[in-house]
């Protein structure tokens, strides 16, 4: 990335449409270097930086803190931006988002305002160190204070953050507790052994957490030790998962906006296909015409998931568990088309490129790694299979703190 | 369809949701006797009077006239709906409602407040005679009137409604001329050579037109034989096509709903598979969820495109080319997905009810029948064509009077 | 079908190639009037007539009794001939050898004997009221002889046919008992229930069978009452899957090459395409190249396979069954892909013929009935799991009397 | 690779079955450290030293020379072998059959005796620097020389190789001239610039030819500089074709076993799932089945072509244009089912091993990578279209240098 003279803050976005233009602008920058930046599997400072001064962090944050005050559809289509240039920043940007709203998906009122307010005005940056799936944390109840000690295989973006959002379950219970850490704090160690195909900037490797203390006031959603849960606090997983989504469709445009490119500059028309330019072959048209059509079918899909969800995010008192469970099923619908037409896209694009972009040095191979990297966070058959579930037998799917 | 005691005209609807109830009742009403009217090849008079008597016919028409004032994402849910039970029936609305809409796009104002005012108040129904690909039709220009001969091999409607839209060439030119006549005309002879595997209610046969006149007054568009083509007609086709796009879609959900109900009520679980229903097997589960998932995305990109395309139907006068350009790419993208999606569920929802739902009765096969036939009106090779082709050389398609 | 003066016996094929010969012969004579009788729903006596003095049905008989002395690979490339022209002949076919090959598959020695002598002399036509799936019909044991007594819901064949396979459950056992029967016995009702949207001519109705008696003599595979199953008898499921494997594929070219007709003699290039021909258009060809690849990709595995399985055949005593259950994953295999690519061909093949292919006239669609309805004969989905099965978990498949 | 105390020598093979069993030896050999050799980009002398050692590289030889003896058919079944461990050296091995064959393609009868005496008793390993899509390399007549000058793109395997093929085209003519050279010729400059994602370690870097001389009775198939073409030798791109075809195949099923195991020992099954071991899975099972069937069906079909296209290679004198031109058509519909399929696998296994199979230390992304690179090496898009060419208008491609 290029460093950038550009003076964000002169002119903060007041709208939807100003944040995602802020948002375009940001990609461009990203998009100077990213192949270099994914070689070199360079830990993002620079781009993290980026991301807050040009506000983008604290989109969702209040705005009489200095927050953009706009709403999740709208960080949606900004972490689409962001990952079309580099799928690892948007995945980034998409997980602070959700540990940055973390608090009231968990936390009581109190502790909503304080960390908004907080994150905001300070800009931090959020990772988080949560996999409900494993039992691999233990927090030990000290009274005033609760200890988390143990391992989390993968802590996203933790390296590069001001914040972690830490989870473990209570001794002798099942009861999983999350709470929000400085990053420095003494206890975490970050272990860079994150070296996987793709998605390769995310530092998402493994965490040590020892001995790290928080008091039970910070304990997100305790009151006297008490977890009172409420409806919406179940939206962490169909909002997590339009996140992921975001980022897949991010990183299927950013390959069909580097692939028309290139077979715009680059591309040879086969020696007997009778056409003097690539773009004039039939056969490059169709794919591009198939590739394009199905990625704003999704991306459509996308935006009229989010829509819906944003009702139950701003009415969380009144959702029933009907509406909030029918959600849970259109958001596994939406990732699992998104996940099949991000990986066709990322690998299709090359038919249409040709032999010479497969040179390293163009990094188109990145769009493909990135989508099947993370794609497999958690099968996309149990998605089709939750909608299955719901069409033909009516039942929608318990919330769970992981999927 | 039995017989109806529902006096619809007690409480008009006044909202897009409650007209797209409106439908839905209509919908089940068509959906009784759907199969025995297909297998029948029933000329569908029944089946028209119930769309006037519930008002459907209306729905675009002004308010003032007693029509429904709704716009046109609402009637190509409208159409979605109807074509859920009865695809046919859906095709015959559907282009209803475009040559009810005509006036708009060729017409001149006077024309279309007296058209709108004529057919709202008299609940007219449109069939249409028109072909612009072959030149079959010629029109010769007698001073004040032009008179029509020729033939057109598909006038879809025009046997069951009251008004029936010609189109032809005027003799020596390359003029298009259109102008509404009624159906019984004496020069109209219907005939009853509509014999295809699919939408076979919607009596698209061929139509002798003999020497049939029309004012010039008529003459759709015209001023002193002078036709000044506004950029607004040039919408006819991405407005046919988002009609298309509706009864795919809905011929699709209703394949779709068909055969849960079949899976749930009838299917038998695989001898051999270890489950006791069907309802539990994990490649039905999988089939359903897959498919539902590609018809909702399907769908929500057809709600975008037609709000897309009903922000440039209100603001005829000021859009651009580039505009309309823009919008007929998105059109022939939603076109090639419904196509794709309505072909792969209707065939596919036998893989999910089994072997006995092929049974003649059941009639499942008319959804694949009808999706196969009307998807063939033009190539949709030609669609992902035009999209590659704005996508990679930024081109727009040129307007046509037909695709 | 026309009636023929062909004098088949003058010459009798000696060779496979020769037989090919043969059975394309009957296969153009067939073709003629296919359409016809598809929507007829004629019964096929002039077929199976037609079948019988071309010599095709004794192609598996021993030569010394004047039949074809043919194996199994050649009469799955005969049955692939036949159903090219008509699936439902295709089908008959097929069953009738199963049914004349079911002796040996679970008949003594002396029975395998007996009935090839007599169904090749005699060039008699076999069905089948056999469905080991449902335990429909009873056998009582009356010391010499054996008596049947229930009703089976399909009988392929069994209408137009000499001699039909029966199959019931023996009182108070679980063992299943195999004899065949005059078609013409008194006890034996055939039902014309067979409605359904493919394979129409298939005469797959229903049977009641009231007290037919069988000698215990002639139970195949009874010695004294009991029954000793060799490793051989296994090969029922393997052999029936192929022969529906050949006529699925023999449908899917069928389709392919009338397609290849229509679209040379009657297809018209799109207007906006710029092309004067409809074999010109670079769509057409690619569909064309696709489903051609795709379709000599699934015969060459079926031939493959078909040899795989001809050295089971030819080795009954001798086969483990280890080698019997992985020929048998093999077969699954090949189902899985002719069954897919079967529907993909004949769906698809409307593409590239256009519009008007639709007339019922034409009767294009029969492929696709033919292959929607018979694919359903045992869910594909089970045939891809064992498959599975055998990959991940080393398994073979359980013999069985049916899948 | 590990290095390997193994005398090949000791027990050459003698058989088809033979051979295949040493490749598969030499392909156990080469899968112990691809993962680690892909990564470092190595340059494979060791393992070009094994396929010596082995005897493979001598495969087609004559044995009267020490050669193998063995035709097409179990060449292209040799490099699927080792292609399924390392997809550089199935390609590396595939090409210097090629060119070992490449005398008998378009030289005189006395040069095929020679090279392949020679290439035989040497065991020399074959590049090439050819490439007759450009004329980059322009040939000199110096009287009883030619001199080539000149630079190609790529030179699969000259690096690593004993002779280089040269190809160039004759100053003033379009005459293209081939000639065996030493690979340590003076003028030949191999340089280090193959950087691609796929297909790393095939040393398919640039080269420039500096007044390489060769004697004119060393041009390939010139007597007294006339060149005279047999039919025979256009065989070259039927030839290359299926050797492309083989090491697709090979990589496909290297990606289906290195996933199964990953499957096996390492997946984990999903936590709500249901089922306790990943094998058990439905989704896995379905997946495995539906990818295995997959790539059966075109090995199956690929073992067809070859044994076509042997049956011309045998007999060069004899074969038609026609004959040759249905071959190469049957070769274009292979390679676009090995193609796609190869694709599909090496894309999808990953839904079935899980999220940690991303790791970089697994290696299992550079089968798509491979696979991903070499079919661009032409567009598979021509390749369809060659066989709708044949389909639709009985037309065969004409025969040429490259493809």
């Amino acid at each position: 990335m290029t460093t950038t003279e550009t003076d964000w803050a002169k002119s903060t976005p007041t709208t939807a449409t100003g944040w995602l233009a802020r948002a375009a602008e940001v990609s461009a920058l990203l998009a100077v270097d990213a192949v270099q930046r994914d070689r070199e599997g360079k830990t993002p400072h620079a781009e993290v930086r980026l991301l807050k001064e040009s506000g983008l962090v604290t989109l969702l944050g209040p705005v009489e803190h200095g927050g953009g005050g706009q709403d999740w559809p709208t960080a949606y289509r900004v972490v689409r931006e962001i990952a079309k240039s580099d799928g690892s920043i948007g995945q980034l940007l998409g997980y602070h988002y959700l540990w940055f709203w973390a608090a009231r998906l968990v936390g009581t009122p109190e502790q909503v305002l304080a960390v908004e307010e907080l994150a905001t005005k300070n800009q931090l940056f959020f990772g988080g160190a949560v996999n409900p799936r494993d039992d691999d944390v233990v927090i030990t109840d000290e009274g005033d204070t609760i200890v988390y000690n143990g391992r989390k295989s993968f802590s996203t973006g933790s390296k590069v953050s001001d914040l972690t959002v830490l989870e473990g379950v209570l001794e002798g219970t099942d009861k999983h507790i999350f709470a929000i850490v400085p990053s420095d704090s003494e206890g975490l160690t970050f272990h860079d052994d994150w070296d996987n195909i793709g998605q390769r900037l995310t530092e998402s490797g493994s965490v040590t957490i020892s001995g790290v203390r928080v008091d039970w006031a910070s304990a997100a959603g305790y009151v006297d030790k008490v977890f009172t849960p409420r409806v919406y606090n179940t939206l962490n997983v169909p909002t997590i998962q339009l996140v992921f989504v975001s980022f897949y469709l991010g990183i299927a445009r950013g390959a069909l906006e580097t692939a028309r490119a290139y077979t715009v500059q680059k591309s040879r028309a086969w020696l007997h296909g009778g056409q003097e330019r690539s773009v004039d072959e039939p056969y490059v048209l169709d794919v591009y015409g198939d590739l394009t059509a199905k990625l704003w079918a999704v991306e459509a899909f996308a935006d009229q998931v989010a829509a819906e969800g944003w009702v139950i995010h701003q009415n969380p008192d009144v959702v029933t568990e009907r509406e909030r469970g029918e959600h849970e099923v259109r958001v596994a619908a939406v990732k699992a088309r998104a996940t099949e037409v991000a990986l066709e896209i990322t690998s299709g694009v090359f038919e249409v490129t040709g032999a010479r972009a497969t040179a390293a040095r163009e990094g188109l191979d990145r769009f493909w790694r990135n989508v099947r990297t993370h794609t497999l966070h958690d099968p996309v058959a149990y998605k089709r299979r939750e909608v299955g579930v719901f069409v033909l037998r009516d039942e929608i799917p318990e919330p769970t703190w992981y999927s």
